[in-house]
């Protein structure tokens, strides 16, 4: 079947539309009609090739809540006018200890990126959410169960919500701990949102005094601006965790030295130049350690898209047409957006 | 009372024979007439003061074992002509979050250094172990129960011992469980012994080739050569713990590519020059971390003593005359000592 998509040719040519084919749908298969799409930094800097392995034609889009139109013979857990969702992921090996373990963001062999990705044993690009339809094999979709009008702000949940949920999750983020989030971004404002709904006392880390209240708003407890260096030493020694959701290059010792004994700083974003080298004795007085996180596993996310269906949490977006989206690109390039765009794929019928 | 000890005066005077006082043996004190004190790389660092903090003079030695000639009217635990040890230090103050937990060696308000630190309230400088005698409060003092014909080489547990068991327990080494050592001097040929006293399977690293046949008498399960790309591929992702113990600046990244999934490289050494900067992509393909970790608890010291006595476990030491500790010195800066040198402390007498 053909359906019309948004897709870069080159590194250098905007986005424009473009006609392109779904597999039919198979007996393990799930066909989704595309309703929202979240706009991940990722898909910025896939599309322009900023990390080198982009293959073009490339059709970006990774955080999508679309509506059931089709299902396989083998299907049992959709059913057709069921409300759907898919993340970052469309297949993984189903066969190495991680996928054994329910960890697919972790695969041995790789899990298949839902677009820029290779699809097992086939070879071809895949091709994302910037479309009207997607057909998925049924492990790999998720199932919403907020409310129709909240559709579209569940989308970034689907990427910048399971990238902050896995880590909170993973480290033990609830009452009485005491989480920091650093960055109030597409991914740190969902930190905020989802370690407040972990139960989580949440303190939001900016460099922008002109953000405290959003954070705040936003369900922080408290704000610091993290040049400020008094208001830095005050938290000294005391955090449980710190989720460090920035990727650009940043000193990594003025978060280390907040951290409680035995707290951990994870790193969710991998900076294009390295940050500066992490002091050796900040982590040996503390037991403390420096970690990464990959987004999160398939029952982790269904389990996040749950939860916050049941406490009502979504993420703050500002919706845009498919036709806006080198401008929603700038834009994010600047950091001028609360907190994620997220297409109407309506549009692409236009 | 006054004893003999060795002492340096400035960075760049020798050590040399120096009488020093020892306080009256108070309620809860312990006095210790030394036989044996290991010498540490700190020993060196601190004498020529290359971390820049030392006071003068300075009597180093924190790897003590000797009898005791003398107790309080408190103490309950020890009685004249036992063997006893004392570590990295000898005073806490008894009463933050850390030492309520046990855990002295991250007091918040600073443990007192065995040497080259301040005795809470009384802010003098405190005189190591190159010497005849040292007075402990009881907390501080712990019981050996190894063989008296072992006593010279149990003396190097107290510092390379505990520094590497503390993180290899707390870091689940174990049966089942696949460590490394990176290093195979003072820490690392301990960590190597105790890693398998634990029962893990131990894979010993070192730069050099020559030096294999030694890590595998030390009980090594495998040695790889860390220069050999092909030797280190073939355990990439393998690793449930490294336990680095190279203080000298290197490539993390070569480390963090060989732990299994939520893996854990802890360095116990504080590189004079920082490591290259770890990339943050290596640890978030697998939810890896980089940990520190510093000395260990009294507790967790003592619990070490028992094991290794009943295990038979020792250092591997070169016993010394106090009057040959500048060479020794010279040596250990040149890495040439298999694995420790020991000072016999009744040379400090002649």
């Amino acid at each position: 079947m053909t359906i019309k998509a948004y897709a870069t040719q080159s590194a250098t040519t905007p986005l424009a539309p473009f006609e392109i084919e779904r597999r039919a749908v198979g007996p393990h298969d799930v066909q989704i009609d595309i309703l929202f799409c979240g706009v991940c930094h990722s898909d910025l800097h896939q599309a322009r090739n900023e990390w080198g392995n982009t293959q073009y034609p490339c059709v970006p889009g990774h955080e999508i809540v679309g509506r059931v139109t089709a299902v396989g013979d083998h299907v049992r857990k959709f059913a057709v006018g069921d409300v759907a969702a898919v993340g970052c992921m469309v297949d993984s090996c189903q066969h190495c200890p991680a996928c054994d373990e329910g960890l697919e963001q972790y695969c041995e062999n790789g899990f298949t990126l839902t677009y820029n990705g290779n699809m097992a044993g086939q070879g071809e690009n895949t091709l994302g959410g910037y479309s009207q339809r997607i057909v998925v094999t049924e492990g790999f979709v998720l199932k919403v169960s907020h409310s129709e009008d909240q559709l579209a702000a569940v989308a970034p949940l689907l990427c910048a919500g399971i990238t902050t949920y896995s880590p909170l999750k993973h480290w033990g983020a609830g009452p009485g701990k005491k989480i920091g989030i650093v960055g109030i971004g597409g991914l740190g404002h969902m930190g905020v949102k989802l370690a407040k709904m972990l139960g989580a006392h949440v303190v939001a880390f900016t460099t922008s005094p002109g953000k405290k209240e959003a954070a705040l708003a936003l369900g922080a407890d408290e704000v610091v601006v993290s040049k400020n260096e008094d208001e830095m030493a005050a938290h000294a020694n005391s955090f449980d965790m710190i989720l460090d959701t920035v990727a650009a290059s940043h000193n990594l010792d003025a978060f280390v030295a907040l951290l409680h004994r035995d707290g951990t700083l994870v790193l969710v974003g991998a900076p294009e130049h390295p940050h500066p080298s992490p002091q050796v004795f900040g982590l040996m007085m503390g037991r403390k350690s420096i970690a990464g996180s990959a987004i999160g596993s398939i029952a982790e996310t269904q389990e996040m898209l749950d939860l916050c269906a049941r406490h009502n949490v979504v993420s703050d977006v500002e919706m845009i047409g498919i036709q806006d989206i080198e401008t929603a690109y700038d834009r994010l390039a600047r950091g001028d957006v609360r907190y994620r765009f997220v297409i109407d794929n309506q549009t692409l019928a236009a």
